[in-house]
């Protein structure tokens, strides 16, 4: 018999230790977003293949791991796919001219073999499940989901092909409520989780674009200019105006977009000063929103961290509209989490534009820093162990039992094995795995 | 743009009122299960194809979802494919011959298409992780696992694709402690959960094999004789006397089999009236134990129900090796949950023995008689609702949100939401959904 000991590629079996911390952020997770109102949906984590190659999912629709077909489907598809085949062999100089598939020399294609997929994320799904059960759902409507998504990734350290998402997304409020509810919402959440020092760096589409519009740079270049500005954090100013003069952007337009960015330091007063320097190329009400949401988080916080404006905050994902933001960790590099206003999404499955934002903690980097930190589950640390002797008789096994059953009923852990012959060794054992007390039955002692 | 609105068939999106009957069992499970020394474990979703194919998972093993191929792999496989079947087109009378596939009418295999496959239940992944982590673990483990399965069954009301499982299981401890533990876990789950007067069934294995043995059935028979056996509830003792007559098996071995069970009532007494009868064709050790666990449940239960010992319990799966347990409730037709021992599947994949034993509530029929019942969750309708006039100036907002802060702070759920026109149909939407209470605030009033 052939059996796999390890799991498939890119994906991993998790200990019980880091299941104990994952378990106590589930639980908080879920009591920290129901005082903000937002409650728990869930949506198959199996798509239909329409909807996950709808363009909506940028880069992540390369890396889905696709279901195949059943039944008379798959055979039907076999079927297509060897006659195409058949046909595209024998006459190579037609396979080479048409848009063959390089590798396998054939003109074929394979997704035909394949009906649905797992999720990459869990926005797409949500903008589905909000447009099938919109009847049934209040408005607005204020969403957790906590679950896994698959991405067939390079596989590296500390990126897993399945990990946990948790988002939490507004669907039907327009107004800056919505955003601000959200930061409060996840910086309570990291409050509680005891991150402190950190910040949420906030940004806006439209601010971004007014900028890009105000240097001079074409529209249809905004998101060359974008992808190159993102890498601001890594490459500095001078790297960026570097690769924007390489483009073959004018020195004029270049210099007059960084000056921006040199100005703009990051408190309320560069919001301020960005609304000033670029007067009718953005809508003041978007900016003045931006310090509204700036301003009511910080006075309304529960958590120990900064708002920052951050005019170079791009945010990879297209849909988005309005505000952006990332959570920044010094303590860990990368951003830990993000989201923003993506009011077009929804619109796409239902017909009628939906106003929409999001923000997703980045759970999995939050779990390793836990982990890393040594953190504590409170309440853990309470467990009791029960050895009892082999061959215990049945009548003291029921006394052993119905103790148990007292203190499990007050709310303690305790476990009953059996005890082994080498007791000191299991109960170092057990000790390492938080056991605090011992209580040893014997077949011939009085309890 | 081609979006489905709709779920893949045969799953389906869950509502907010459904999953918070889901994420209260959720957290009850754990925390009760964690009072009997159960600690969570987690596998990935996905497995070998190799595992998910090797004879373990019985009928279960024709309805897995597998996944395509990535990359070069699919590639050659579906070169392999062509070729394949490009050679078996031409030659009919060559085709037809060889053990082709029916409804393609070529000689292709399919398997090479996929590699992996969603799981079907957490008993084979659990088996495969306790072999790839054993050195990392506690002996005995009590691993808690719940998690999605999914299964390409036809779709029926009330039977999805994707279903949640919850098993717990207790590897490595070969006395019946494991048996006591696990029915009295799940039994306080269910005793918390408000389930009254439903009764746990138990038989073993060896038990099963003694009675047919005893009554002349010959051993390569047993698995026909308990099919028919585990009818034994729709057809009665006269159906399953007609079908193993029908099966040509002599009168005298038939009565001798079925005067047993007409004997066997389901009280204690009936386990040592098998022992008796049986004689040499049982270990007493088994009676015994069997014994010893229905009393000592019985005696130690912390929840509302009865032990009965069924030696009609047949129970599907072949991999079970001595005692095997049941779930019945009276307002639900069929099994709720059950489980047994499995000591030979772990050897599988580890190379030496490993006793095992588990013990899976169906999560799902749980949900639905929750949800029959108008489950209220503890602790829910505790809802409270800001109605905040459109246009609020942004420095009462921050007072708004202030007194929000307090009450989420004290764990009170506070939702702020933006006061609708109709404000009457606003309250009364959301009163539906629980809240209880309603704060307004004006522009133009104090607060």
């Amino acid at each position: 018999m052939a059996m796999k000991k390890k799991p498939v590629t890119g994906m991993k079996d998790i200990l019980p230790k880091e299941m104990a911390i994952r378990d106590y952020c589930i639980g908080l997770i879920k009591e920290t977003y129901k005082t903000f109102g937002f409650t728990s949906v869930e949506t198959p984590c199996v798509e239909h293949i329409e909807n996950l190659s709808s363009n909506q999912g940028g880069e992540n629709e390369k890396l889905i791991f696709k279901i195949l077909k059943r039944g008379d489907k798959l055979t039907g598809a076999v079927d297509k796919l060897i006659k195409s085949g058949a046909e595209s062999v024998p006459d190579t100089d037609k396979a080479e001219a048409s848009n063959m598939d390089n590798e396998t020399g054939l003109d074929i294609d394979v997704s035909t073999l394949s009906d649905s997929g797992l999720r990459y994320d869990l926005t797409l799904p949500l903008s589905r499940y909000y447009s099938n059960n919109a009847n049934d759902l209040p408005s607005p409507f204020k969403a957790l989901q906590m679950g896994n998504v698959w991405r067939a990734d390079r596989p590296q350290r500390g990126r897993y092909r399945q990990f946990m998402q948790c988002d939490i997304d507004i669907l039907g409020e327009a107004s800056i409520l919505a955003e601000i509810e959200l930061i409060l919402a996840t910086t309570t959440l990291l409050g509680k989780l005891d991150f402190k020092n950190f910040s949420i760096r906030i940004n806006d589409r439209r601010i971004l674009k007014a900028m890009a519009a105000y240097s001079g740079f074409p529209e249809s270049d905004y998101d060359t200019v974008f992808i190159i500005l993102d890498k601001m954090d890594k490459i500095g100013l001078d790297g960026v105006k570097e690769e924007l003069l390489g483009c073959g952007y004018s020195s004029e337009a270049v210099d007059k977009y960084l000056n921006l960015f040199d100005k703009a330091t990051g408190d309320i007063e560069s919001v301020r000063f960005i609304k000033e320097e670029l007067g009718d190329y953005l809508d003041t009400e978007v900016s003045d929103n931006l310090e509204t949401i700036i301003t009511s988080v910080e006075n309304a916080k529960a958590a120990d961290f900064k708002m920052k404006f951050d005019p170079t905050l791009v945010r990879g994902m297209s849909y988005y509209t309005g505000p952006i933001f990332e959570i920044s960790m010094d303590e860990y590099g990368g951003s830990v989490g993000g989201g923003g206003r993506y009011d077009e999404m929804i619109g796409k499955f239902i017909g009628t534009p939906t106003p929409a934002c999001g923000f997703s903690i980045g759970f999995e980097r939050i779990i390793m820093l836990l982990l890393e930190n040594d953190f504590k589950v409170p309440g853990e640390g309470e467990k009791k162990a029960y050895l009892v002797e082999k061959g215990m008789p049945s009548d003291k096994l029921l006394k052993i039992l119905e103790k148990a059953k007292e203190e499990r009923a007050a709310g303690k852990s305790v476990n009953v094995v059996v005890m082994k012959k080498n007791k000191k060794f299991q109960k170092d054992q057990m000790a390492e795995e938080g056991y605090t007390e011992f209580v040893e039955f014997f077949k011939d002692k009085d309890m």
